[in-house]
């Protein structure tokens, strides 16, 4: 059993990686709303694996990464500083590569290594500080960028919105409903993995938000019929000339929104400096066979392949605002952020 | 059980709606490919509620409303004259409502009542003979269409097709194939229903073309990287001024295309001269709770609801060609169709 949420007013998925003395519990998004399954990973390669196995996604990985450290602190918690250190570095390297376009990995891992680069000779206690930290960080981040994000959206009005935006999604409605904005989402269902109709969705009734969902196909009919203020995506990664890197499907709704004059706000903490443009990013493909399945049953005959971009490139052209914790920017500029000082 | 097809040499679905004696015999188009069930329908009510719950669509309820005015003449058999042809007038009336967007039904209607109102005292022998007057003008139309169609493709070359273009797509294929070309297809797997998953990709895998089924989402970020040479649909109908209406999806990859300059071809035998624009069209709307299941499972929790528009709209500005049976036209120039003759 998963130790109790130290965040029990924010929605379920708020609070869906614990870290606990044996192990780290995640909550499977593979069945949730319909279950509410915790897995248990024990090591640290029983978190790699959970990450690989979409057991969570979205912000879900970050957090299973910092805690993932600390097992991994706890793993070489005999040994010598400098081993336990190198263990370490091990163990970051091996959690980084469960997802290559989402960086929110090496962000966590970072959190820990500086910890305990920092800490002294106790690194597993140096470890567990550094992932409260980048834990709390996290959380913060997401919700200046969340008022940031909810800043530009009207009083009344319908959102748009594309697989799971996780604590980016949940800021932005909180910061809303705060400031007394009426909102109602549209939720793509978001195939193969239908994120937001489960995940979304589900998240948004519990926080008392309008909600409904369509397939991936219908945006451009709703946002050709006007029935559209926004549209609103969390992003993966964001490259300094403001190419939006987000779950397959992004790219089309913001070309329909573009060609329909509907907003497009992308939401992140911060454009990656390391990626200087759409095509430095590297894209995830996953097995074909995941496209050909629909919760669990096959969706098309043996004869036919399937394929599996997990993520697009949406060009900055087709991106009105970059969403980020230091406020609001045009794409062209969001490389900006950085000259207001350097990575907080 | 149904009667063998008549046409032996094409793949399944271009023959799943048989007359027979004791009624009409529908491929249940909701479980293809997975089973090969067939639904008998023993009277035009029968034939109607089929048509409705869609055991058949696309083409499917064309040849269904034909063979069900031929069971609404058997039904009126010993009715005199006058009486039997108002009994096939109201049975017209209710097939064409079973689909307030394609103007299929409207079309089989008229060629049942043409031959009965030409053909004397035997109304059921001039309606059997109407139907089948119906059948092979519909696949001769489709063939010439299909030829038409495949001279615009490349002779190696990708085509992205979305939902299932039935007897249109067939037509194009085996033109395609007959002169060599070496086309393969993506397919966007088309929710809620799968048609593109289960009846597309399976019906190219039989005409032994290399297929590939993606989720809805993904074709955009195929279109910018150059993946696809053209989109190519069938319309449930096309308007005077070259609105291309089609299942909901259809304007999402139009846009797309447009925006990143692949060409989309839309098949209709003819345009509508009933329909001068998009915005007299009706949208059927479907019931919202369709779009939240997937293969019969619920893919959302009871708390958030559903929205499905059956169909859109794609404005002329993102379709490049209109291919009919007569050939291909810019779809600002469509209604030129008509002015070479009168309807066929």
């Amino acid at each position: 059993m998963p130790p109790p949420s130290a965040h029990p007013g924010l929605p379920t998925l708020a609070d869906s990686v614990r870290l606990a003395e044996d192990g780290v519990h995640l909550l499977d998004r593979r069945v949730f709303p319909f279950e509410h399954r915790w897995v248990h990973a024990r090591t640290v390669e029983e978190v790699a694996v959970a990450i690989e196995d979409m057991v969570t996604q979205s912000s879900g990985p970050y957090f299973a990464v910092l805690w993932g450290m600390v097992l991994a602190a706890r793993e070489a918690a005999q040994d010598d500083p400098g081993t336990a250190r190198k263990r370490l570095r091990a163990a970051g390297e091996r959690l980084i590569a469960t997802r290559p376009t989402n960086d929110q990995p090496r962000k966590a891992v970072a959190w820990v290594l500086a910890s305990v680069d920092a800490g002294g000779a106790d690194v597993a206690a140096a470890a567990l500080a550094g992932a409260r930290a980048g834990d709390a960080d996290y959380r913060r981040r997401s919700r200046e960028m969340g008022r940031a994000g909810a800043a530009l959206l009207p009083d009344r009005g319908r959102i748009l919105t594309h697989c799971w935006g996780d604590l980016y999604l949940i800021g932005v409605v909180e910061a809303a409903l705060e400031v007394g904005k009426r909102v109602s989402f549209v939720c793509t269902e978001t195939r193969p993995y239908l994120q937001g109709a489960r995940l979304t969705a589900e998240t948004l009734a519990e926080m008392g938000v309008e909600t409904t969902v369509v397939t991936d196909g219908m945006p451009a009919s709703l946002l050709r019929a006007g029935e559209i203020d926004a549209l609103v995506t969390a992003s993966d990664r964001i490259t300094m000339d403001g190419h939006v890197i987000n779950k397959v499907g992004t790219l089309q709704l913001a070309v329909a929104a573009h060609t329909f004059g509907v907003p497009f706000h992308a939401l992140c903490h911060a454009p990656d400096p390391h990626s200087a443009t759409g095509a430095d990013v590297p894209i995830e493909f996953r097995d074909g066979e995941e496209v050909l399945h629909a919760l669990g049953r096959r969706s098309a005959s043996e004869r036919v392949r399937g394929w599996y971009p997990a993520f697009d490139v949406t060009e900055p052209r087709f991106v009105t605002t970059v969403v980020t914790d230091r406020g609001a920017f045009r794409p062209d500029r969001v490389h900006e952020y950085w000259s207001e000082g350097t990575a907080p």
